[in-house]
């Protein structure tokens, strides 16, 4: 008997046994200039790029990177393609595509789903500190949606990356010190 | 010294320690009817309710879900508090969020960042036989935008949830058999 923490029209009590095993592993958003992103999410956001796939019959690159403490980054296989099998096994991979030349295009954009036409909203990075982790990037030029303070949601904050994708970086317990449940 | 897994231009050697801890904790996706979305997200892919955020001053509910065999769902909370901290801090949380009211407008749709204007992807869902479950999907009636088998990339599929966003669905391994590394 599967156990079961909310109720909601639609739900399925018991998740399939068909499923099991089954990983949620990437989220992909297209990126203009890997130079700018790569910098931004390593530097700025501390991730690490874990896998780098080029395809050039295609003309792509995929970028994978994700958080590793340094236990987890010792047990990343060197070998390539050991590396590439741990890439899609692992969960909260973010790939990062890049359509060869786009860089080059001055009026070249991506939409990043929040103006209209809206959809994908946006990656959110949970973080010990919100305040502290804000201070920072507000050192480092990023640019912010809404500050940890601005608005009715106090201690979370949104900022974008280098296509103008919004990050949420949010605080575990933020809203639990906040309210009590539903 | 961090340990470093590829070159490419604009990476960032070192991880700065102040993002020491940063969790990439969700991603959020816009839908239009929640009764159909939670149907196919835990019913179709096996995935957990694990939190439900209601903002009736706002209009808008969240569901948080994610992969969790058994032993993981016996560590989650049970208050309602405790599982919100939860929510936030672990990684790979699937945010679906419902503006109230577009599952009753008949001509309102969301965007999938595939057809133009582009931006996010996909998210990727990483399973044990790619085959199989591309084959359980077709016997439910999901749809998909590529089968296992259509175009050069073999060994992988893309299906699309009811709001049309794409879910690759994938095997880790199919890359590292298909050839060895770059």
């Amino acid at each position: 008997m599967t156990r079961h923490f909310e109720d909601a029209p639609g739900l399925c009590e018991d998740a399939d046994p068909a499923t099991e095993g089954y990983v949620f592993n990437q989220t992909m958003m297209r990126i203009k200039d890997p130079e700018r992103s790569l910098d931004f999410y390593t530097r700025v956001m501390g991730m690490r790029l874990v896998r780098k796939l080029k395809f050039p019959e295609m003309q792509f690159t995929l970028y994978f990177l994700a958080y590793l403490d340094d236990r987890q980054a010792q047990s990343v296989p060197s070998d390539d393609g050991h590396r590439t099998t741990f890439t899609f096994g692992r969960e909260a991979m973010l790939e990062l595509t890049h359509n060869w030349g786009t860089e080059n295009d001055e009026s070249f954009a991506y939409h990043n789903g929040n103006d209209e036409p809206q959809g994908f909203g946006h990656i959110g990075v949970a973080v010990p500190d919100v305040y502290q982790a804000a201070e920072r990037f507000e050192s480092l030029g990023v640019p912010f949606v809404k500050r940890p303070d601005d608005g009715k949601m106090k201690g979370l904050a949104f900022i974008q990356d280098p296509d103008g994708y919004w990050i949420e970086i949010l605080q575990p317990d933020m809203l639990e010190r906040q309210r009590k449940g539903e």
